[in-house]
C-alpha cells in the first residue's frame, strides 16, 4: 500500500511536458528544412558533412552550398571560412568544423557573413580520467564510456555507437583530440590487447576529426616490460620505449600522443632516478618523435615536506625551461594548487618562454559541487585565460602566452579533464553539458565571452522549435544568468577571499576545514592553507612569508604582496591578516567573509527561484533534476557556511553579524557527520 | 586523534559566562536582604512560608512583615491579602501563597499595594502522563519524577529532594494538585504497595499545599479485584470501588481524587455495559463521598465510525448535563479534537450548564514541537480562555463559564498535562519551563495577560543580580517578543488556516499529510482532517457538511458556518473550499497558507536571530541548548512547509508563488524518511 502510494506520488512527479533526458546534448535533432550540398571531394569526414548539413540545415529553404577544399596560408589546418552559402577549408577537419559552425549560427540566430575563422590551440583535447576498470576518478556522471567495469575489452555495436555520439559532440564544438585513459595511468593500456581496443575506439574518433591520445605510467618498463629500472638515461629503457611506441603507433598510426603524470602524488617518474622532468620527458619525445607524437608532461607536482605547494610547479620547472624537446609541451593547471574554485593563475603562464605551455582546465566538478552543484565554468576559464601575467609586457594573457601569439611555438594545446560518463545525459547534471560545450568553444576560440558561450548552449539545449519573445525573456534571459552567476556564488559558499583546499577529506565536496589528523602529510589537510589561529587567518606567501608572490611578473608581485592592493578575492590566498583586518567595503575581515557566505547560499536560494520560475519551458525530466539537485547545492552551501564560519569562530569567538541567516546545523554534529555525509548523485 | 580534537571543539563549545542547568526554574537564589517575619502561628506549611520570606526578600532591608489567620469571607481557602508588611489569609496554604504572591512582586519588579488576590479555580491541577513503570506518555522531559524505570517502589532520599522542588515549584506558582499517574492508567497504582508510595510521595507535597490525585482504570475491579464484571450498576462493583476508596483513603486521607479516562481511545468504561458516562461518575463520585474526594471524567471520546471525530464529545456529553453527582467536573480539551496547535474551543465549554466543566491543557508539547520548539502556549490558552460561548449571553468567555462566575458551581477545577521529568532542567527545553510557570499563572488568574506571564518568567529565570536598562533592553525585550510569536510562528510552519491534525504517524513531530495506510481507522489518518482533493481543501463541518457548526452558540454558528465570515485561521476547520477561494488579503488560498507557511519558516529565523544576539546575557548551559534546538526547529519548520506544501500540489498542481523560499526538501524523500526519521532530543 505504501510502495503503491510512493508509485503514485511519482506519477504526479512525472506529469507534465515532454520528458527529455539530454541525451542529445546540444546536438537536438529540429525540424530542419531542404539544402542542396556540392562537395567535390569525398572521404569518411566530408559525408558527415554533407549529412550534418541536410540534417540541421535552417538557412534559406532549397539554399545550395558548397563545401570546397582551397589553398589558403591564412586557413590553419583546421580553420575554415564560411559565408550562407560555402565553406571553405585546407583540410577535410576544417569542412567539418566549418559545418557546425553554419549551424550553429542558424540555430542560434547569429549572423553569417563571409569569415574566416582559425582556432586558437592546434590540439584542443579532452583528458579522460578513467581506469581501465570502468570507474573514473572524479567522474560524476556514470562509468567510463571507454572502458567496461567487467574489464572486458571486447568492442560491442553499444560501444561504437556511443563513442560515434561522442565524437560527434566533440567535432561540433571544435574538440579535436582525447586522452582516453587516467593520468593515473594503469600501464596495461600499453599492452596488446588494450591496444586493440584503443584502435576501435581511435577508429570510430577518426572521421570526427579526434585524436586519441593516452596516459603513460613511467614506470611501465619495469611492470610491463620486465626491465629492471625506470632511468630515463638507461639505455634498456630508451630502447624499449622506443619498440613500444613502434608497436602503438603500429596499431594506430594516427595516435595523438601521450600525457604524463610523473612524479606527483606518489607516481613514478625519472626524479626516482635523480633526472629531471626534461630528462623525462625528452625520453618519451624521442621514442614518439619518428611517428609524429607529441608529449603533454604535467607540472602538477609538489612534495610533503615544501613549505608552500604552491611554488614547487613553478621551482622545479622553471630551470628546465628551454631545456624539453620541440615535441614536448608543459600541461599546467590553471591555478598553482589545485583547480580549487578560485586561485590566481599559475605563474608558470608565460613565465617559460622557451617551451610551450598548454592550460589544464577540470570540466569534471571535482571541487565545484560534483554532479550536484549548477556552476557553470566557463567564468573560471575565462578568468584565468585573460589574466595579464606581464611576462612579455602588458597584454601578455594567459590567452596569449599559451595560444603562440606572444612565443613562437611549434604546437600549441590546452586540456580538459572531462566531465562524461555514460549517464544518459553524459554528465550527471544537465548544466554540466554547459561546461563541455564551453571548454570546447574556448579551446577553439579562447577570446570568447562566457555570456555568448551560455547563450548559444541554452538556445542549442533548450529552446523551442521556434524561438519566442516570451521563451527570450522567460528563460533565456534568467537561466543565462544564473549561469553567469553560478560560479561565484559557489567561491562565495565554499572559499571566498582566497580561501582555498577547505574540503572534507576524501570528498571534495563538503567542508572540512577543521581535518586534520596525526601523521596526515599536512599539504593534505586544510590547516595548512587557511592557517587559522586567534588573531587571524590565511596564507602568508608575501616576500616576508613563502615568497610566492615573487613568482609572478611586476607590477603583479608588488601589487599581491600588498594587502591593500591584493585583490581582495585572493587576499587569503597571499595573506595572513587579522580577523579585524580592513576590507575596502568598510568591514572586518570577519564580517565580509560572513557576508560572502551568506551571500553564496541566497544567491543559490535566488537560483532556485529563477529555475523553479521557468518550468513551463523544460521538459519534466530535465526541471525535476535540476530542481532537485539545487535543493542539494543550497542544503550543501548552508553546510559550507555553517561549516567553516562556526568553525572559524572557535579561534575569534566573534559573532556572525545578526542580519545574516544564522546557522542551521551544528558544528559538532557537521564533524562527527563529515564521513557518514556523502552526496547522492 | 579524532576523539581529542572533537574533545576540543567541545570545550570551545563550553567556554563562556557562568553554566548553569536551568535546575532551579524561576526561583533562583539570588541575594536576598534581612527581613524580620512575625508569624503568631505554626506549621510545616507556615513554616515553609517564613523561610521563603527569609530567603528571598527583596523588600526594604530589615523591614517587619507580620503574616495571620483572619476570618475574612472575602478570602478563599486559597486567598490572602498582601500588602508591603502584611499578609492574611483564611488557610496557612493562603499565608504560603501570599508568601509567593509578594516575593515574586519583589523580585519582577511590580508594585505592592493593599490587596485581596483570590484564585479563578479551587483545584489547580498538573496531569502526569506518568506510568507506572517509569516511562512518560509524550514526555520529554526525562523519565517520571514518581515513578521508577525499574518498577521499584521503594523511596530514596533522592525522591523525597526531587518531589520536594517539585511541590515547591507548584506551590510557588499556585498549583495546589497533582495526577501523578497516566490517564491511560494502569489498574495496579490503586494496590497497597502503589499506595504507599502514593501515601509518601503525598506527604512530601501535602506541606506545600499540594493534593495527590490518581487516574483510574475503569475495569480496576476486574484487573485487581477479580470481580466478573465492570456494570456501574452491578452491586459488586459499587461494593469494590467502596471498599477500595475506603482503602485508599486510609493510606492517604486528603487524596484529591480522581481523573478517568474511560471508552476513549480503546479504555474500557461504562458504555461497556450499556451504560453512560453518568453512570460510571457517579458510582465513583459516590464511592468517594465520604472522603471528599472528586472525580474528574474525561469528556475527550470518539469513535472510528463517526464522520466528525469534532463532534462526539458535545454529542455524548450534553444528554448528560445535569446528571453527574455534585463532586463530578467534567474534565475537557481545550478544543474538540486534540490539543492541535490551533482549534476552535471545545462547544461543550458553557453549553453544560448544570454540570461543572474543567478545561484541560497540554503543557508537554505533544503537537507543539515537543521538546525541540520553541513555543510558548500562554498565548494559547489565553485565546481558549478569552474566547466568548455566547452560551449565558455576550461575555460568557471560557474563563467565565468554567471558573464559577456564570454558573453556581460547587467545585471548580482546571488541569494541565505537565511537561516534567528528571531532566536537569525538568523540561527538556529551557523554555518549556515558562509553559509550567503559564500554567499555574493562569489557573490562579484566568484573567491574566500571557504578555505579563512571559515578562514575569524572564525576569525570575534569566534576570541577572541587578536589573539593568541594557537587559531590559538588550534581553527581556527581544525575548518576550519572540516567546509571544512563538505559538503563531508554530501554526504557520505547522498547519495554518485552520489545518489540523496534519502529523506523521507515530510521532506527531513532522508532517504527514499523505499518511493513509490501508485499514487503519480514517480519524487516525490526516487525510480525514484535510479532505484535500484537485478543488479544494478543508473539512467541511458546515450546515451542508457535518454541521459541527450548529454545536456553538450563535452568533457564533452561523459565524463559523459562513466562509466569508469565519475566522480565517479556522476557515479549513470548518469549511471545504476551493484552492482558488478569495481571501482578505486578495490572494487565492493556496497562495495564503504558502505565504504562512513561509511566515513560520521566517519567523524562527527570527527567533533564532533574537536569541543569537542575547548570548551574552545568558550562561553558555542554556545559550548553547537553545540555539541548537532553535537550529532543529528551523530544520523541522522547513520540513513542514516542503513537506505540506508540496503534497498539496499534487492535487492541484499551481506554483508556489515566486517571492517566497523555495522548498529543500523533496517530498517523495520526505515520506520516504518519514519513519526513519525522529528528533534528536
Amino acid at each position: 500500500m505504501r510502495a503503491l502510494f510512493l508509485l503514485l506520488v511519482s506519477c504526479f512527479f512525472m506529469a507534465g511536458s515532454n520528458a527529455q533526458g539530454g541525451h542529445e546534448l546540444w546536438l537536438r535533432n529540429k525540424t530542419s528544412v531542404p539544402v542542396s550540398v556540392v562537395c567535390a571531394e569525398t572521404s569518411p569526414t566530408l559525408s558527415i558533412a554533407v549529412q550534418e548539413l541536410k540534417d540541421g540545415w535552417h538557412g534559406k529553404a532549397n539554399a545550395s552550398v558548397t563545401l570546397s577544399i582551397v589553398n589558403d596560408d591564412a586557413i590553419k589546418p583546421d580553420g575554415f571560412r564560411i559565408s550562407a552559402a560555402s565553406i571553405r577549408a585546407t583540410t577535410h577537419n576544417g569542412i567539418l568544423y566549418g559545418v557546425y559552425e553554419l549551424l550553429r549560427r542558424q540555430q542560434t540566430g547569429q549572423s553569417i557573413t563571409d569569415e574566416r575563422i582559425n582556432p586558437s590551440y592546434k590540439a584542443r583535447i579532452l583528458n579522460h580520467w578513467d581506469n581501465l576498470n570502468g570507474t573514473i576518478e572524479h567522474g560524476f556522471g556514470g562509468p567510463s564510456i571507454f572502458w567496461h567495469r567487467d574489464n572486458s575489452l571486447a568492442v560491442s555495436d553499444k560501444d561504437r555507437l556511443i563513442w560515434k555520439e561522442y565524437a560527434r559532440a566533440n567535432a561540433s564544438i571544435g574538440i579535436n583530440g582525447t586522452v582516453i585513459n587516467n593520468v593515473n595511468a594503469n600501464p596495461l593500456v600499453l599492452t596488446k590487447d588494450y591496444l586493440e581496443r584503443v584502435k576501435a575506439i581511435a577508429g570510430v574518433l577518426r572521421p570526427y576529426g579526434v585524436k586519441t591520445y593516452l596516459s603513460i605510467n613511467w614506470a611501465a618498463p619495469k611492470t610491463i616490460g620486465k626491465i629492471s629500472t625506470t632511468d630515463p638515461l638507461a639505455d634498456s629503457v630508451i630502447n624499449w620505449w622506443k619498440a613500444k611506441m613502434k608497436e602503438i603507433y603500429t596499431v594506430i598510426p594516427d595516435l595523438g600522443g601521450f600525457v604524463v603524470k610523473a612524479n606527483s602524488e606518489g607516481q613514478p617518474g625519472p626524479q626516482d632516478y635523480g633526472r629531471s622532468h626534461a630528462d623525462g620527458a625528452n625520453l618519451l619525445a624521442d621514442a614518439v618523435k619518428p611517428f609524429g607524437g607529441i608529449i603533454m608532461w604535467r607540472a602538477f607536482v609538489y612534495q610533503p615536506n615544501e613549505k608552500d605547494r604552491a611554488k614547487q610547479a613553478y621551482n622545479e620547472f622553471m630551470p628546465l625551461d628551454g631545456k624539453f624537446r620541440d615535441n614536448v609541451i608543459i600541461q599546467v593547471k590553471n591555478g598553482p594548487v589545485d583547480f580549487q574554485p578560485r586561485e590566481p593563475f599559475s605563474p608558470l603562464f608565460g613565465a617559460m618562454k622557451q617551451t610551450p605551455v598548454m592550460p589544464e582546465f577540470q570540466i569534471t566538478q571535482e571541487y565545484l559541487g560534483q554532479s550536484i552543484h549548477l556552476v557553470y565554468l566557463s567564468t573560471m576559464w575565462e578568468e584565468l585565460l585573460q589574466s595579464d601575467t606581464y611576462q612579455a609586457g602588458k597584454g601578455s594573457t594567459v590567452a596569449r602566452v599559451t595560444d603562440g601569439s606572444v612565443y613562437p611555438q611549434k604546437i600549441s594545446a590546452i586540456a580538459g579533464v572531462a566531465n562524461i560518463g555514460l549517464d544518459t545525459n553524459w554528465c550527471g547534471h544537465d548544466f554540466a553539458q554547459a561546461n563541455w560545450y564551453a571548454f570546447g568553444r574556448l579551446a577553439w576560440n579562447n577570446r570568447l565571452k562566457s555570456e555568448q558561450i551560455a547563450d548559444e548552449w541554452i538556445r542549442l539545449t533548450f529552446s523551442p522549435e521556434t524561438n519566442t519573445t516570451a521563451w527570450n525573456t522567460g528563460f533565456l534571459a534568467p537561466v543565462k544568468q544564473m549561469m553567469m552567476d553560478s560560479r561565484e556564488a559557489c567561491v562565495n559558499y565554499m572559499m571566498p577571499l582566497g580561501l582555498h583546499h577547505q574540503f572534507s577529506a576524501n570528498d571534495h565536496y563538503g567542508p572540512g576545514a577543521w581535518w586534520a589528523p596525526a601523521r596526515m602529510r599536512s599539504d593534505w589537510t586544510p590547516p595548512y592553507y587557511h592557517k587559522a589561529e586567534p588573531n587571524g587567518v590565511g596564507f602568508d606567501r608575501t616576500t616576508k612569508g613563502t615568497n610566492a608572490v615573487s613568482q609572478y611578473h611586476e607590477p603583479l608581485a608588488s601589487l599581491f604582496n600588498n594587502p591593500n592592493t591584493c585583490p581582495e578575492n585572493l587576499l587569503l590566498w597571499f595573506h595572513h591578516v587579522s580577523w579585524d583586518f580592513k576590507m575596502k567595503s568598510g568591514r572586518t575581515l570577519w564580517q565580509e567573509m560572513c557576508y560572502k557566505y551568506d551571500k553564496g547560499v541566497q544567491q543559490v536560494r535566488g537560483f532556485q527561484k529563477t529555475w523553479d520560475k521557468v518550468e513551463s519551458y523544460v521538459d519534466s525530466t530535465r526541471f525535476r533534476s535540476v530542481q532537485r539537485k539545487l535543493r542539494s547545492q543550497l542544503t550543501n552551501a548552508i553546510l559550507w557556511k555553517d561549516g567553516i564560519l562556526q568553525y572559524f569562530q572557535t579561534f575569534h569567538h566573534q559573532p556572525i553579524p545578526f542580519d545574516i541567516e544564522r546557522p542551521v546545523n551544528n558544528l559538532d554534529e557537521i564533524i562527527a557527520n563529515e564521513f557518514a555525509r556523502r552526496p547522492s548523485r
